[in-house]
């Protein structure tokens, strides 16, 4: 059994969803958004994202995060801005010693909804489906549990590999 | 008497440089450069510059960090990789509770050497004028130490201003 973290960053609201693995079995165990004040200065925004992720991964205790790479923006001055926010998504997971993985929004999507290109509904919505215990949550919110379902997939699926891979490997 | 820490943030190199300012006296504390292990992930990496960065904090105690805001790139990969290393300079010295300054660098070359478009060379030289105890710094460290130097000067611009400004106050 293994608990993952996926992270939707953004220096507005960075989405959040734990998720526990095993097997190919799936549970939802919590999710939520950290959300900034628009009025404050940007390092002080930062530092309530820091301090707000620090406290979820210290609650959840998981055992790996992923954090969902957004595809760059056209607007360099956008680009920049979601970077800050990723630098910080990235950080705090990585500070507890967590393994860190980045998955393309793209890869998340075609995981899911079997579409690279699936809009934020239907992602939503297999969500939901793959986690009945969800209720309410927002877009933010189910991006995030998205990119944990993503990775728990990836992971699983290099699970079932290995058993293979060490027997073709025994028999050579 | 304030310590102003300039940084001059990216992912590879991060340069940093310590001020002290009286008046509009400068003296040189200490500079610089956080670099990381390029054979590490970015989450590795954003950890070993945030730790970098705590450290220098806690070390020389500065009143106030600056941190140049670098042009965004063409290369909208860049971008983002450049917004990742100032998510986490900005974030270490507010964690600490100081303010932090954004500067462009045209603003930062233009305050050291009266142009907007200085190289390199132009800068540092400045620097070292400026800063007799700076040595032999890179090109990271002086770029740092010009980011404090600037806003060192707008500070003491602003405090001439201040008993003029409270002066045409009191008159009106």
């Amino acid at each position: 059994m293994a608990r993952v973290l996926g992270l939707d960053p953004g220096l507005r609201r960075t989405g959040w969803g734990v998720i526990e693995t095993a097997g190919n079995r799936l549970r939802h165990v919590g999710h939520g958004v950290v959300a900034t004040d628009s009025g404050a200065s940007v390092p002080e925004r930062l530092c309530a994202l820091h301090e707000g992720l620090v406290e979820i991964v210290a609650r959840y205790e998981p055992d790996e995060a992923v954090v969902e790479e957004t595809f760059v923006n056209r607007n360099p001055d956008s680009t920049l801005k979601l970077g800050l926010a990723r630098g910080v998504a990235l950080l705090a997971p990585a500070l507890a010693g967590l393994p860190v993985h980045e998955y393309a929004a793209n890869r998340i999507k075609k995981a899911l909804v079997g579409a690279g290109h699936a809009d934020k509904e239907q992602v939503a919505l297999m969500v939901r489906h793959l986690l009945p215990g969800v209720g309410d949550a927002t877009a933010d919110a189910t991006d995030a549990l998205a990119a944990a379902i993503c990775h728990a997939h990836a992971a699983g699926t290099r699970a079932h590999w290995q058993p293979a891979q060490a027997a073709s490997g025994a028999a050579r």
